[in-house]
């Protein structure tokens, strides 16, 4: 019964955001939860339980279903608004947690516009967020960086981003291009995808407190605790004229 | 359309590796696959394709459980082994790729034996390794590493596992303890787990080749080429005894 115990927090998490109208974080939940209790299912022997937890699932996959639905109601409007508060010192909001439900086949483009990226652990940040798009976007062909120059490091701010750019290059066979423009008129720190998401932070990449090596979320964000920060989540349908 | 092409290719290797023996990994790929499937169907406008694709779910989902009693009997007679081949440069093969379908709530202790975890490199990987024990054993009491001294540097080795040690400690409330001991009577290279399932890798956990910072693979495991060999993969039903 362990499975369902899960997958019964894991939906009441899912009303608990839908509820709080973070439909894109209660849409992965319901997913998660509608997941495990498929695969839980299987294991019940008593024959009216499994015809209740069907039941049950149904009801969950309706409930999703209505839900995706208004997401995209929403999303053709332009209406779509979602936040996320990262309190000071929490954890659990690695970069897969905060942007990995945005990131599928329908996007080709990353725009970054962070003017933190600069010292080493900023650049090892970007280079995380570029692992993950290119994990997540099989039709990835392009990450833009906008930031700004380091005054007093511009020469080595230069050769870390080179390093990145060069290694998507060749590790990608030349599909998936990283450019970078320097800007001192950086407006506000967001990420657009071309599919229409836009996600800013306040903070941009760099949310995470240093961590000792050897310490526990040193490798795993997932365990690394935050800066307090706000995360606003917008869709824009008309974003891909800005672009091409 | 998308995710059902995506479902299909992942079915399709689930039966691959099924075919091969590849039971465990092959679990793995139908459940995935199921899973997509089962979101994907919702979005199928015409009635009678979603009748077919729901009958098909059904078929994947009546051999997975085939599948998953059939590793059950394998394992009660004592008799269950798998072969994973890693080769020369090959990437995909993270930790998470390789440990992840073993590890979960009933896991309480955690047994490493390997020679070589000294070295920086090698103690961060011991470290990610401990992290995605923690991330996906909620049960988890014990990591127990066996470890040859490092005569050359044996002060620096004790030093950073005893980071490790007191990092663990003090992130999981004392509910997690990792132990150390150093023999130089290791005889293998295994990962045992108290449910019952052992993982041999030729190498041990250092099977992965250096890349530079800043390259593509530097925090994604999943894109770090890996050095050529082989994790044998068994069972066994009396492993408790050992311990307790």
């Amino acid at each position: 019964m362990e499975g369902l115990g899960y997958a019964i927090s894991v939906l009441k998490r899912a009303v608990e955001l839908d509820t709080a109208h973070k439909y894109t974080e209660s849409l992965v939940c319901y997913q998660e939860g509608i997941q495990i209790l498929v695969t839980s299912i299987k294991g019940v022997e008593d024959e009216s339980t499994r015809t209740k937890l069907k039941q049950k699932t149904e009801e969950y996959m309706g409930r999703a279903e209505k839900l995706k639905k208004h997401v995209e109601e929403l999303k053709k409007k332009g209406s779509f608004r979602e936040q996320m508060q990262i309190d000071e010192g929490a954890t659990g909001y690695s970069y897969d947690k905060v942007f990995s439900r945005f990131l599928d086949h329908s996007v080709h483009r990353v725009d970054v516009e962070d003017p933190y990226i600069r010292s080493p652990h900023q650049c090892d940040n970007f280079l995380r967020f570029v692992e993950m798009c290119l994990r997540q976007c099989p039709n990835l062909k392009t990450i833009a960086l906008t930031t700004k120059a380091d005054d007093d490091n511009h020469v080595q701010q230069n050769t870390r981003l080179a390093a990145i750019r060069k290694s998507v290059f060749t590790f990608s066979k030349g599909t998936v291009q990283v450019t970078l423009e320097f800007s001192d008129a950086l407006h506000d720190r967001e990420i657009r995808l071309d599919n229409g998401w836009v996600i800013k932070i306040g903070r941009g990449l760099d949310y995470f407190k240093p961590v000792d090596r050897l310490s526990i979320g040193w490798s795993d964000y997932h365990f690394r605790p935050c800066k307090a920060t706000t995360v606003d989540i917008f869709h824009n349908k008309d974003l891909h004229r800005c672009h091409y």
